[in-house]
């Protein structure tokens, strides 16, 4: 593995599986040479059509996933997939899961399926993601799908990198309401209602119009629809994938996709920013003698926190 | 309010609720001074039992709160309790919901509750927070509440701030497999099963306590239980009170409760640090002429992600 980086792109551009394995790990890891070759790239981008998919964990989203991937691939098209596993903020261990459940289509070419973990550090999860969507995304992949866990700063995230965000629910998990609460009526871009054959789906299908109606439920022109799926019987996968593709014309018809488009790259020009920025500022503690040492002077009373802070910025005693 | 850092500090160690509440809003939107008063505050902090609870939208939390507040009051403890609302991140706007159900303690000086909106902002929703568990814990509550919606960032930072955190799970939501991948094995000390009168309750209880004995379940020698609720009917509330105390107890008795404390302070200190790097970097992208020319620039390939993460951060051309 001894490639320059331009060689290692020429790879990636070539569709190299295994060189854009190595290198999103590469990225991840910050081994020297990764960002070089993602730099090289960048003008690749902003080909694909990225779709977010979220949800509680158990509405299914990882065997609706799968099935939006054998759909599309019956259509023709090449899916890339992120599926972002906070299986432990803590160890940042695996546990078994979607890789398994995915398995079926490992030996298809037109898919490529990579598992995070979350990091547990702030940023840490946006940056990876980030850069598997390009990666997938110069790689020449037609749709590149992220799929999170419940909601909160990362599910934002996605949400404002994406093109397309679906939001799954599943009945008996509260009703319209709750989503508000949730804060998913901002996000969401598609509704879907898997395990639709439960007997109170209905209800919340209905409570979730109610509420779509109640506060617009039109974004950009696009009125949000609530779908059904039975994911573990592949129905109604075919009406939510025809939805999506709805949504992506919408988008490009009236010049949404591009303003998307930018609002991702906006979020990746920040989200390197800030990570530049923990490093300096890790780097700076550790010139102070280590965070244990800083807490100490700040048990004793020696220095306020906010002080300790510009001391700490901008090396002054 | 003209009145100075110092007079605004010993009025909130007096206990006066206003000056508390403007306080802590003034942090929020980083009024001069409000950070001076803080500073101020410090030192007379880390003596509050700090208490998360989380669980997805629809587990029945924010009934649980209202009668742990209620319990707690019974013996005699005043409490704050920090409800995090993630009701919107984009607009930030607040709906109906904890606060109006709370409102039975809004007359008792021994309680005081506040809500947060998230901000949409990378470590926003932890500032804020840190910040007003820290002003309640210098106003000399027994016990800071918190409570979050969902398993995120956010709910990490919890679990790090707090002494003890408590996971509320709901029958139908999943099982404990489903758990164990939202990373709540690692958050929680205590689980909670409410609407535990529902048929399938027992079978939640059991695959909890299978997972647990699976993984060990013992956090610094305490064996994490599972519990039974129904908050509504505020069955199984004593019970969870009587846990969360010995788990405090054991955490005063092992010497980990100063352990957590100190976890609290050095996130806190992170937190802080990273709030001011992302005000500097913010005003770098100022100084560059603004987000839109920098993406124009990148846009155009004039320049790559990361030589301008460079220019920016140094200054250099």
């Amino acid at each position: 593995m001894t490639r320059t980086p331009a060689e290692r792109a020429a790879a990636v551009l070539a569709g190299d599986v295994r060189t854009a394995a190595r290198l999103m790990r590469d990225l991840d890891d910050e081994v020297p040479g990764a960002a070089e070759t993602m730099g090289l790239l960048h003008r690749h981008t902003g080909k694909a059509d990225v779709v977010g998919i979220t949800g509680n964990p158990g509405a299914g989203k990882s065997t609706l996933t799968d099935q939006l991937i054998g759909a599309w691939r019956a259509r023709g098209l090449r899916v890339g997939v992120v599926a972002i596993d906070p299986s432990s903020p803590f160890t940042g261990g695996a546990i078994l899961g979607d890789r398994v459940r995915m398995q079926r289509h490992s030996a298809d070419r037109g898919v490529f399926i990579r598992s995070l973990a979350t990091r547990g550090l702030l940023g840490g999860l946006s940056r990876s993601t980030r850069d598997v969507v390009n990666v997938l995304d110069a790689m020449g992949f037609d749709r590149v799908l992220i799929e999170t866990v419940g909601v909160g700063q990362d599910e934002v995230d996605v949400a404002n990198t994406a093109h397309c965000s679906v939001v799954v629910l599943v009945p008996g998990l509260g009703d319209g309401v709750q989503a508000l609460k949730a804060g998913l009526l901002e996000i969401a871009d598609l509704f879907v209602v898997n395990k639709a054959d439960r007997p109170d789906a209905d209800r919340v299908v209905r409570e979730l119009e109610l509420v779509l109606e109640l506060e617009g439920g039109v974004r950009h022109g696009w009125r949000v629809p609530v779908l059904r799926t039975v994911a573990t019987e592949n129905r109604g996968v075919e009406a939510l994938l025809d939805a999506v593709e709805a949504h992506l014309a919408h988008l490009r018809a009236t010049g949404a996709w591009q303003t998307r488009l930018r609002a991702r790259r906006q979020g990746e020009l920040t989200d390197r920013l800030f990570h530049a920025l923990r490093r300096r500022s890790e780097a700076a503690i550790g010139r102070a003698g280590g965070m244990d040492t800083l807490l100490d002077r700040l048990d004793r009373g020696e220095v306020g926190p906010d002080a300790l802070v510009s001391e700490l910025l901008d090396g002054a005693p």
